[in-house]
């Protein structure tokens, strides 16, 4: 034993489809003595459902409880979980923290990063993150050649939507849920609506893709996704 | 045999690192009698370079040789390509086009896509884009809370690229080689030269990230990208 603190692996386990996580993120996962992850305050973690088949009995875990409700946790959330990571990182233990999609897209991996980073090493493990896994859901491309491409959480308020959605070629909004119907009316503002798609569940046993105007808002779970292409990409059948 | 035709799969090898590639990837391209490829006219397939130690003898190759001048190939190069892969499909093999990255996240894909969807089955195996690679090389956040994210080819005209970024809470600049002196002219005029992060290669051997300003504006590549953050996500020590 040297003596050294662990190392904090941020792996992004992919959208849900448990075949979408990397190599990478499996062998590390796979190796780590302790697994972290995200977690409703009752209840099962998303993050931990995806990696489920791969963990092993010998592995300690640690659910990390975030509150839903307000949409920003107090700080005091954050500083405990930690506080609790740093403990096995400090007794040289390396610790896998699992995030749903990527770590470094949206997520609370963030909040422990800025925590961590300072006194730990940290690596972070790209996964499949959900705007190329709604895109994939949904067989349109996000983006291509020149196009720009916005990407907006649909959290923001109907004019500050409108006015980021007036200069892209491309945009998803994520987080959608309760959003829905005020997305729809700027969408429909915008005469875009009929270029929306809908995306929910990405690539779990029950993804939905749909146009937008056919989705009942009350039907609208938090892991929903519109995208829009200003310009549709024709299929052709030219072979 | 059933004579049914083949199914066509874009898959999603990540950003450059073999291990990178997802589980699914990996099972859909080992299974596959033909794998194609996008390559430059002359030499080797960065995306057959990634999936290399996965193929076998036993797999036919399709390389999809493209002209890297001009920046849009003439549509002939892809429609006889999709040729290629429709004789292949029709014999009722199953194909395995190779993507770097993702194949609906810019990328020749959706040309081939386009041409091939109306005949045939068509299942896209999203993978780890460059985005988040790159932001993982980086050891910086792309994009958090409530934050918008706009995503760029440094293609775009100077005044273009500024009038895009400054309505963004982050950005990525995608595609920067021989355009990278343009983008700095864009990102010191904007007061935001200092929030950009430099990343090429990302999760390749040679990956190297750095300070936008410490980079020379002759050694850029193609595979490079610019990071960019409105406010600082400060690493604290709070543990």
């Amino acid at each position: 034993m040297s003596g050294a603190p662990g190392r904090l692996y941020g792996i992004g386990v992919g959208p849900g489809d448990p075949e979408l996580i990397t190599l990478k993120g499996l062998r590390l996962l796979r190796a780590a003595p302790v697994i972290a992850y995200p977690a409703p305050e009752q209840g099962d973690s998303f993050a931990r459902s995806i990696a489920a088949s791969w963990l092993e009995a010998r592995q300690r875990e640690i659910p990390i409880r975030i509150p839903m409700r307000p949409a920003h946790p107090p700080r005091a959330v954050y500083d405990a979980a930690a506080s609790a990571l740093a403990v096995e990182l400090d007794r040289g233990d390396d610790v896998a923290l699992l995030c749903q999609g990527d770590p470094f897209f949206y997520g609370s991996f963030v909040q422990l990063w800025m925590r961590l980073a300072t006194r730990f090493r940290v690596e972070v493990i790209p996964g499949v993150c959900s705007l190329v896994a709604c895109a994939a859901a949904a067989a349109t491309p996000l983006v291509t050649y020149d196009e720009t491409l916005m990407v907006l959480p649909a959290t923001l308020e109907e004019t500050e939507l409108a006015r980021r959605l007036a200069g892209a070629d491309a945009a998803a909004i994520v987080k959608l849920g309760r959003h829905f119907a005020k997305v729809r009316r700027v969408l429909h503002a915008m005469g875009l609506l009929d270029n929306a798609c809908y995306v929910e569940r990405a690539s779990l046993p029950k993804q939905r893709a749909a146009p937008f105007t056919s989705i009942n808002a009350d039907s609208v779970p938090y892991f929903s996704m519109a995208l829009i292409r200003r310009s549709r990409v024709q299929i052709t059948d030219s072979v």
